[in-house]
């Protein structure tokens, strides 16, 4: 059969991929005088005293709200709630068998801001976290900010800051190698959606200050008069010192660093070419890259990274939302911060040892077990470190029960 | 251990008792690329081409979105969406275990009808029908109401409707003991909360046309001046057609049938005498029954029901509700109607031959197996007959296939 065929029968012979089930044994009138009522009533007045042992007696504490509006959905694009249900489940599906985090699909019939703002927020007591997902720019962008705002538990999108994570994993790595530091870097990101505008966020709170981010525009910049939004007058205000304007092509000129999350083809050979020495380029847009690996080495790249699983160096977000909200969870994080993320990334890419890194070896396996405890111990360590967590435990507990949860 | 001690220990041992679980093996990265990306864009693509295939591709078809807001839970009342959790997980672990049906709690943070209505429906894509819970009247009656009217997934309410179909379901069996008839009798209900209204409902739209409900001020009449709300003033229009007014015990005066849906001991020996011969009681609220069915027998009632598994006749919503999702998601009904809850009262109660019949035996035991099976077949072919289902399927396989399904 081919892949269509063996995909939708996988997604048939099921009715799905999700289940729910139960922890604990519901075997006779005993048990359930203990699951349900009468005995039940204990746990809910315990909760009701003190809210805080929602955490010890519920799901919530192990429990992300995978939220969606299907309005950015693979390459697809807006194909609406129902029709996003198939990744929602098998992104639940990647929580658990890579950190053991129990993740829902909610699939929201609205576009707008707002309401899906109001209806996170109400449903928010079953959760101990929420993961937004294939949510379109620059909505999303108001979404997770406002929302990390009212709520006081982590809100984290996927497209922007699984990307940004991964990839600023693979650039540390590649950096080694090519004797380069941040702070020098001329980075040129592609793409000014989701990722490209978190990727940019991550860089600067990370020590990159020469960069600059192109849209179908070209190059952006403070006052652009076509085709901005307050994503990108923000990013404005960070990127682009000098006030470059043209297009990706101009601009390219000098990067050490290109980093694509637009579409198939968009860098040529030449452009690589006017790159500095040492070129570092990682290019994401799925299935088919901006350029190809062969094609941006045969220019003079270095290192190469995409986001497929056949080439070398795969940027792909597996590689942190399990670690993340494991570690998240596990201290009972109020919201996932700028040093959990980069912290994250560093765990990541620590994972390569300098004696195995090469130019195709940067970045991690999505299968290697190590990753997701590794992400989550350094990702509670790191929410102690700035206060932003709950309870106070062990790194290496964190690391240690998450190597008994990863069933890769 | 005590209840409370091993109940607590239940809800701790494994933070709650809900999982998330893959029913699809995903062991390598061949697996992956069919559950995920990239074989996952396949029945996204089918379902936005074709949105009823979502119930093919999807959990949705076998999914149940548990909704409550924590106003009304157990006898606990009020006490908001988190400690309400314990609950709606026990409830969900029911629907599993009786009638395979995959069910998640959202508990909501909000009292506000408008926006419980509001976020249902935005979320409502996930799920292939809503069961309200532990919600307050009166605002349960216009959630529900409304949610009916502007969802094409079934919405139901259990405080309301679970109670109403086993009543009714005993008061067949039992006037088969007594040889009365519906049309016949002379009820009063004692409440009128969730419940009580609409046992009042599901009777009146069974025949009995004798009815008077009462709350804490006394019967219920139309223009009744204290204490109504547009629920009572609506059941007033088809129950006390004298406008008879006072207390409990003047209306009970040569009734056949008392249902309790209040608070403890509430009814009196001498209300009971004061019955018409072969009383029949259900005497409903939890821990303590209206009355004791020891009292009740002795003051001259031939049947009585309470709401507690050491009695005889224990009216259980379980006995109702799994079966009933069952049938209503295996026809993909677009509602829950009035037939086909008098068609799972009916199969209820035709489960206990004529010749099994006794005044200790006129509602079976939740855990008859055989229950959620003919309740979910009976519920499918109302909904056939009705018009409310979008596929027709064999109700004998909707009974076999239940019974694979029930774990108890």
């Amino acid at each position: 059969m081919s892949l269509r065929e063996d995909a939708l029968h996988m997604h048939q012979v099921k009715q799905g991929k999700l289940e729910i089930q139960a922890k604990v044994e519901v075997k006779n009138a005993q048990d359930l005088s203990l699951a349900y009522s009468p005995g039940v009533a204990e746990p809910c007045k315990e909760i009701f005293e003190n809210p805080e042992k929602v955490y010890d007696f519920t799901m919530k504490g192990n429990m992300v709200g995978l939220v969606t509006n299907g309005t950015s959905v693979l390459g697809l694009g807006n194909i609406g709630a129902e029709a996003s249900l198939p990744v929602m489940e098998g992104k639940a599906i990647l929580f658990k068998s890579f950190a053991g985090v129990d993740a829902f699909p909610i699939a929201l019939n609205t576009t707008d801001v707002d309401k899906i703002v109001e209806t996170v927020k109400l449903m928010a007591p079953t959760f101990g976290g929420i993961h937004l997902e294939d949510i379109a720019a620059p909505d999303c962008f108001e979404i997770e900010e406002r929302l990390n705002k009212e709520l006081t538990i982590p809100v984290y999108h996927d497209d922007q800051h699984g990307t940004a994570i991964v990839t600023l994993a693979g650039l540390v790595n590649a950096l080694k190698i090519v004797k380069k530091k941040m702070n020098d870097l001329k980075v040129v990101i592609n793409g000014a959606g989701a990722s490209g505008i978190a990727i940019s966020r991550l860089l600067y709170s990370y020590g990159v200050t020469n960069m600059i981010i192109c849209d179908t525009k070209g190059a952006i910049y403070a006052g652009r008069p076509v085709s901005m939004n307050p994503a990108k007058e923000s990013v404005a205000i960070y990127t682009n010192a000098k006030g470059e304007k043209g297009y990706l092509s101009d601009v390219m000129k000098g990067a050490d660093v290109f980093i694509g999350v637009s579409v198939a083809d968009t860098l040529t050979l030449e452009m690589v070419q006017t790159m500095k020495e040492d070129a570092i380029i990682f290019a994401l847009a799925n299935p088919v890259p901006e350029i190809s690996p062969a094609d941006a080495k045969a220019a003079g790249a270095i290192i190469v990274g995409t986001g497929r699983s056949d080439f070398p160096n795969q940027v792909n977000n597996v590689l942190a939302f399990p670690g993340i909200f494991r570690g998240a969870l596990d201290v009972r994080a109020t919201t996932i911060n700028e040093e959990m993320k980069k912290a994250a990334a560093e765990a990541i890419a620590a994972l390569i040892a300098d004696s195995e890194l090469t130019a195709d070896y940067v970045i991690p396996s999505p299968f290697d077990p190590r990753v997701a405890p590794a992400v989550a111990a350094a990702v509670a360590k790191a929410a102690m470190e700035t206060n932003v967590a709950r309870i106070q435990v062990d790194p290496e507990q964190v690391r240690l029960k998450t190597m008994k949860l990863t069933a890769i």
